[in-house]
Parts: C-alpha cells; structure tokens; sequence
C-alpha cells in the first residue's frame, strides 16, 4: 500500500424526505444562490421543497445548467454573485450542475486574472463560497469529492480541477427524487459510476491493498446488481437507494487511498464529448473494453478478479477469463440501456485521428503507469468502430 | 435503507515515516499535551519520533493511561491541562490511549458540575480541545470515530459516550509502529475489529443496505485473510497496513449508515471486564459465539451469509451452516490466540450471576431489536462457561 493523507468533511443527509433538513445546515441570515438545470426539477417536486425548507432566506436563482458544464454560463452566474454580494450557494441537481457550482463559487472572488487559468493551469483557489448540494441523479459522485470537470465551448476543452475548498458542506441524497428521471439518464449515471470504481481498480495488480479491492468490488457488486433493477421497476426505494449510495463512494476519495489509479477511458472520453457532444457515459462504454483489451496484459491479474468476484466468471484460461470479462462488461453497459461503439453514434475514422491527434498536442500520458501515448489512444478506438 | 445524516471529518495520515507529518496539522503557537500509556512508545521510538516533530512547541507529557482507561486518571490529566493553560492534545498510543484523550479534552472545560455525568447522563459537552492521534495498536477504531469508552475503577462501570467534539483532528497510521508488538494485543485488535463489524452487520436480515454488507464484509474479509499473516510475519508491510486500515474502518460509522446495528456482545464484554478485568477483546470472543447461538433465528440469513462470503461455507441445510459459523467464528478467535469460554479465564457461575444482575439493575435490552434482558444474558453465558 502506498502512503496517503486523505480526508472528506461533506456531511450526508440520506433519505425519504430530507430536503426539508437544508434548513439547520445554511446560517439564518445567508443570501442564498439557487443553482440548477433545464427545470426538471420544478416537474418533480424538488424545487419547491427547496423554496419551503429555505422561508425566511433572501434566495435567488441561477438556472440552464448545461450537461459539461460551460465555462462561459458558469462566470454568469459568478458575476451574479458577486452583483447581488450573496452568501451561500445551493446546487440542486446532477453531477452538472454540482460541478458548475464548484467552478462558480471558486470564480466568484478569483482574484488574480481569468479564473479559467483555475482548470486550465491548476492556479490555486484561495476562496470559494461555502455550498450544498441536493443530488437528484445518481452518477458523478461530485455530492461528495473536491473535483469537478468544467467545458470551454470555444475551444472544445473539457478538463477538471480540483480544490479542497470545493467540498460541498452538507449533501441531500434523497432517493425519491430519482423515480422520474429518464431511463437513459439512469443507465448514464450507472455506467459512470462503474467506470469510476474501473478507475481506480482495474491497474496493475499491487496485491497488497486488500481492504480498498474488497471495498471496490463492493461497490460493483452493487451498481451490477441493482442498475438493471433501477431500470425495471424505477420507484424502487430501496435499489434507487442502493444505487445512489454507491455512485456516490464510487468516487468520494476513499477507494483509491494508497492504490494507483488509471483515469485513460475518462480522458479519451472528455475528448470525444469536447468534439462531438456525446453523453460522458456513453464515451466511457466505448472507450474502457478498448482500453481493458490493450492493456489486457498490465491489467491482467485485476481483469481476472474482476470477472471472478463481480460477475462470477470462473475459467481455467486467463486468456478466455479476461475475453469473458471484456465482453461481460460490454454486455453490462448494453444491458443498462448504453451503446458501446463508436459507429453507433456515427463516429469513425475522422473521430479516432480527432481525439488522438488531440491528445498528441496536450502530450498527457495516460494510465496507472503512464505509457498510454496518443498512439495507444488510435489503438484503443479503432478496436471500437 | 434507514434515513442517516453522517459525516466524518477526521483527517487520515496513513504510512511508511509519517509521524513527522504532525507538524503541519497542529497550529504553530499552541502548547501541547502528549498523552501515552505506559511506556512501550519510549522502546520503539515513536517517543523520539513524536518529540522530534513537535520541535519548537512547548510540550509536555502525561503518561500511565491504563487498558480500560480509568475517569480518575483522565480526571487527573484534564487537572493538569487546566493548570498550564494547554491548546492541544496528542494521544499517542492504542484506542484506551486516543479514548482516554476524547474524556481528556471535554473534561478539561466542562463547567456545569462533574464530567462524570458527560458518560452517566450523556451530559452535552459543548466544548472540547482539539486533538490528534498517533495510532500504534490496530482494534479500536477510535482513531477515526467521535466514541470512547471510559472505566469508572470504584464502581466498576465501564460506560461508552460521544460527541461530534471528539473526533480527532488527524490520525497517524504508521504500520511500521505496530512491528513491535506483543502477539496478545495483535491477536486482541483483530478480534476487536472483527466483532465492531460483526456489531454492525450480523443483525436481522433487512436484504436492502447492499452497498453496507458488501463493506462490512469486506473489512471482515481483509481481517480473516491478514489477521493470522499479521501474528505469522510481524513485519510484513503490507499484511500491517491491511490490518491497521481495516481496524479503523471497522468503526469509522461509515458501514453503519441506515442499516439496524446490535452491540450486545460489547455491552455484555464491557461488564465482564469491569468486573473481572479480562482484556476487552477476550470478554467479546467469549461472548458472541453465544449471542450467535441464542439469536439464530433472529440472525439466520446474515449468519449463513457470513459463513458463505467470508468464510467459504456453502451448506444445503440451513440449520447446519448456522452451526458450522458459529464454529468457524469460535475457531478464528482461538487461531488468532484468544481463548473463547469463560472458564479458560477462572470464570463461572458467579460471573454469570454478577453480570446478568447488573444488566437486570441498569435496565438495558440489548440487541438491534431490544429483547435481550438480563435472562437471555444469562442463557447467553450459560452456553460460554
């Protein structure tokens, strides 16, 4: 196990009917930013349970959140903040909008230039207004880490940035508020939430990190288990539950303590979006069987591990063991509703030159060990036409 | 899935040399207590380690915290404190040190009579210390919780309390400080760790807290898997690092989210040692073979689900894989050196008697369902003799 220093302060409120709880969690006299989507949530209920819970604040509202965040919506808002001199910001929706607030309360009181050299040159937050989130899709996990991935439309760059002053300080995880979400944004969420476990699972094999493998397959278990079953029968308390507890640890910080860490399906699959405007999820169901089949010898012992304690795919071959668990994750991602092909979308050739031309000019190295060049990238994508 | 608010703030430095890291978490000017046991962190140089990081602080020392660590001696260190105007604590230490802190520091300015009734009446402590932990002996988990239990020599109460006050602001967790340990108290901190999750888990089936059996059984696998290895190899790296991570996530309050929890075993153990003074983990390896067999048709499904994913037993009648977990969770206690009846410690009729009598006069019912009453103790420990 390698050595580390972690610790997440984001305090969970889980369950039927929490939102009311927002109250005790913001200081009385705050002025608070209400920040969220396309007004889903005026449909389902939510947004008037946060106008309840919060009587007696000076609220405002930010909406059009969009799906990859932009750069460009998120200063408007930040602007707003700084105008009205407001307090404490609520983000109420996805992974999203949640990562948009993370961006704007960082760039409300950036002081020194152009607060997108905060992503793009990882300059240091050195304030950031305090806010809460109420998760109502189950996927990123940002209701519960200190990273957020934002998009500059101009110049297609889809990059994230991280801050310990961007925890959220409390988050609502009420289940319910999922039962109306669309199919596809159900099935989005479980793959990005699997992929993040992959993430962080899925490298070399170090073998001496037993507690953080366990906990990882814990959470697969869960996501593999109970996806299909959100897609079945969606006002299910207890497997939306189940769900939304687990993509929240999916990417909370603990699973990766003292282990390496991969991240190449999500860096190809920001490219993919950045360009063509593919869902996040979907650019993950394509990338990561490309990725497992390239690296099938580096990942080899955790692909075998993972198709023995997730799916329960026992083979005396480890080459047929890891084609078994390449497929059955393919089959996971169909299975949830994702397509997993880059001709699916209408994505070829000119795509695949696109992105890994692309990431030939950011020179990133991809991978737990780094040797995922652009060249590796071309490899992995052309197995997915 | 029950509704929960949680959050867990504590700050983890887990590693290889990294005691030295203390100097950044504690602020510059503050005067520091370090708080230790009796003496072994002066042989295996944590002592100088700990000394030579808080360079340039006034510090001073109370040693002598005792296994079961006494109100009395705590009582005298919160004297002290006072005295000298202190601003921080470090407990240095295994959990009776770190919980002996946690009474420590919210004793130290209790103001509304006897901090004693912070553990008789769970009197609110509005006020405590900051502190840290460095930890050197894996069992307790309190490193990383906001409980501690504390022992009352003259009237041989030993009483559990908490508060978000205590946690501690950070916790070293060097492996390597575990190196020189005695086997007894290796074999005693797996066996703590082991029953704190079993707490937690082997309760009536609720079948909808997925994500938090999978965990649980997780950290008990990495305990079953490592605890034998850690007592074989005392210096396995690796082996000590599982043990050490697993111990604190056996009682982190994270696998306990929404999910029902039991704590019979403890409280009958805490009586056992307040009476007769057997070492904690000794009083629950006695006593939860017999919880298991009086609640077995409570715990039937958890108990055959435990023998199944942790400890590899696949029988077709129920009734048998009952038994045969039982017998497998005895048999761990004694491979890892505990003696699991109570006549292995000279105990018999008489402690039954003393102990079931004392749980008659406090009132309790234990057990996630509340029905085990002064008699069932007494079966209980019938079975234990």
């Amino acid at each position: 196990m390698e050595n580390f220093i972690f610790a997440n302060p984001v305090k969970i409120i889980f369950g039927k009917d929490t939102i009311k709880n927002i109250a005790n969690e913001i200081p009385k006299n705050n002025k608070i930013l209400i920040v969220y989507g396309r007004g889903s949530i005026k449909k389902n209920g939510v947004y008037d349970q946060v106008i309840a819970a919060l009587k007696g604040h000076e609220v405002h509202e930010f909406s059009g959140i969009e799906p990859n965040p932009h750069y460009e919506t998120c200063m408007k808002a930040a602007a707003f903040i700084k105008d009205k001199k407001l307090d404490y910001v609520l983000a109420v929706g996805g992974g999203s909008v949640i990562d948009a607030v993370k961006f704007i309360v960082a760039a409300a009181y950036f002081e020194i230039g152009d607060p997108w050299i905060i992503i793009s040159e990882h300059a240091e937050i050195k304030r950031a207004l305090p806010f809460g989130a109420i998760l109502t899709l189950p996927a990123t996990g940002s209701e519960m880490n200190a990273g957020s991935v934002i998009t500059r439309a101009e110049t297609h760059d889809k990059i994230s940035f991280n801050s310990p002053l961007i925890y959220p300080k409390f988050a609502v995880l009420d289940p319910t508020t999922t039962y109306s979400l669309p199919a596809k944004q159900i099935g989005n969420g479980i793959a990005d939430a699997f992929v993040h476990v992959i993430e962080q699972y899925l490298t070399y094999y170090t073998g001496d990190s037993m507690l953080q493998d366990y906990m990882a397959e814990a959470i697969l278990k869960t996501l593999v288990n109970e996806g299909p079953k959100a897609l079945e029968s969606p006002t299910d308390y207890d497997v939306r539950a189940n769900l939304m507890w687990a993509s929240t640890w999916a990417l909370n910080g603990w699973i990766n303590c003292g282990v390496p860490q991969d991240w190449a399906t999500h860096m190809i699959g920001h490219e993919i979006t950045a360009f063509y405007g593919i869902d996040h999820a979907q650019t993950l169901a394509i990338v990561l069987p490309g990725v497992m089949t390239v690296l099938r010898n580096q990942k080899a012992k955790k692909i075998i591990r993972l198709g023995r304690e997730v799916f329960g795919i026992n083979m005396e071959s480890k080459d047929n063991a890891i084609n078994q668990t390449i497929k059955v994750v393919e089959n996971f991602f169909e299975k949830i509703g994702i397509k997993t092909h880059l001709s699916d979308y209408n994505l070829g050739d000119e795509a695949i030159e696109k992105v890994s031309n692309r990431l030939a000019q950011r020179g990133w190295k991809l991978g737990e060990v780094r040797n995922i060049t652009a060249d590796t990238v071309k490899e992995i994508l052309t197995l997915r036409k």
